[in-house]
């Protein structure tokens, strides 16, 4: 099986695992879960929950252990997606070729979707029915507000993407160190998770857990580029969302700030550099390789 | 010390300790950290940590262990009202007298700040700096996950308010069951969260923690029962928002189904209910026999 294959195969698992995450209450109060449902159903390659699971691995736990926490980390990323289509913010009517989150129920519904994705990210992890201890349990909390947050986390990156957009770009002093920094926390912060948790579910000591975190740090820098380089020439119906908004928006992007080849060369530098990272685990990390080419040669 | 002297006194400790949580980044990104501040600090009585912290009292829990949760669901609660203030919700203007944080910042930091609030909640609680055992930890992060939630918690409780607001009143049946069930959901679940914690948190046996959830359960209905009257007839300086909103709006409230005096007549019953659920603990639940008067009286 090649890495796309296996990608393939654990979305097909993951997502014959979602629907008994859903009880569909009897009451007026379905329509805030059908539209939690829609959304974390709308589709996506789960990569996240894939490279949890994946590095949870190479430390021996079994994927029917570390999938709750990868399904909690998906609905978090699911309630990132819908706020961050929300009119107020990004604006967009369309996600992997389906209409977005409000557009298929209301505003409100989406806001409050959004809102019961959150809270049950965080209910699904500290659950008593999990193999995993109170300890670890707790910490995989605690990294996931850290990742998810105001402070440091993905909210802030949203927040100072905001700034960017509604400012005049040729203003902006450091305009690397800006856009490096929206990636690291709007996107990078949930993609370390992803890798950070697999390997505290699997007792990672100080030097894997490290090399774990550079790998997904690289990765993470080098996914956003792609995001960049496929909305410059990527193909509309492959990606399945509205592309070339980065060109007409006021917006901050690799390609914007240092040209086509440039960008796709600081991705392969960083793909490079992710595998490199990997050493310390041998022929154990060899999943986690294949994933890094491919996130580098992804074409949606 | 009567009761409004101990609520205020408590609210004063609470204050304090609510700069430590909010370390301003010096970055572009202290916006959204900003708003999320400004809606916590923006008075309010302080009464579900006092609650939570009272009832821990009860089972010898000091209250600087019991504060960190306390002050996680005050968080969770501040996110609540920020969403619920949002023009696609309630769409109000005022919050305790001064502007709501979409109005004080705009609409993207509101989603954001509150976002952020919620996503902080967790963080606070599942921190290995809390003098709370790990397995405690988890049980309350599940316990409010379910409170806040979208299945049986307050985000279902406000879905059913908007879609209610939004029906033809005279389609409905069994209004009062409908009524019940948002006061439950909207209001309850996160006053029923604060006692409960509170038992939780100090090793409460099955008996005394089924007194407690009675308790808070009548609390919280006669709580809604009162914020009607309140809308109804109460002094717009004194409770510092809007009033008469349930008038003129599409609002289904035990006023506009019962009348003010069958509405203030079902608050005394519950209050006496809620405090003989109490006699369990004797003398040592004396301060929640007089925070049960005390909200049954209020006049803001």
């Amino acid at each position: 099986m090649d890495i796309i294959e296996k990608i393939k195969d654990f979305a097909g698992r993951f997502n014959q695992g979602l629907d008994a995450y859903f009880p569909m209450p009897q009451t007026l109060d379905c329509r805030v879960v059908e539209a939690m449902k829609y959304s974390v159903k709308n589709g996506g390659k789960r990569l996240r929950p894939f490279m949890l699971c994946e590095t949870a691995k190479i430390f021996g736990v079994e994927e029917n252990v570390a999938m709750p926490v990868a399904t909690a980390l998906e609905m978090l990323h699911s309630y990132s997606l819908i706020h961050d289509d929300l009119p107020a913010m990004d604006n967009d009517d369309l996600r992997r070729g389906k209409p977005t989150c409000h557009k298929a129920f209301d505003e409100a519904t989406a806001i409050l979707a959004g809102d019961g994705l959150l809270t049950y990210a965080f209910g699904i992890i500290s659950s008593d029915s999990l193999r995993i201890s109170p300890q670890i349990r707790c910490r995989l909390i605690n990294m996931l507000s850290s990742a998810a947050g105001s402070f440091d986390g993905m909210v802030a990156g949203q927040m100072i993407d905001l700034a960017v957009e509604n400012s005049d770009l040729n203003k902006i002093q450091n305009k690397e160190s800006v856009i490096k920094r929206i990636e690291e926390l709007k996107t990078g912060r949930l993609l370390r998770y992803a890798c950070e948790a697999g390997a505290v579910l699997g007792g990672a000591d100080e030097k894997e857990r490290a090399a774990i975190v550079e790998y997904s740090r690289k990765i993470g820098r080098s996914f956003q580029i792609v995001d960049d380089i496929l909305d410059a020439i990527g193909d509309e119906k492959l990606v399945g969302k509205t592309l070339k908004k980065d060109k007409n928006q006021n917006k901050l992007t690799f390609v914007n700030l240092y040209g086509l080849e440039t960008a796709r060369k600081m991705s392969d530098d960083l793909i490079a550099e992710a595998k490199l990272a990997l050493s310390v685990f041998g022929e154990k990390a060899f999943v986690l390789h294949e994933l890094a080419d491919y996130m580098g040669s992804r074409q949606y």
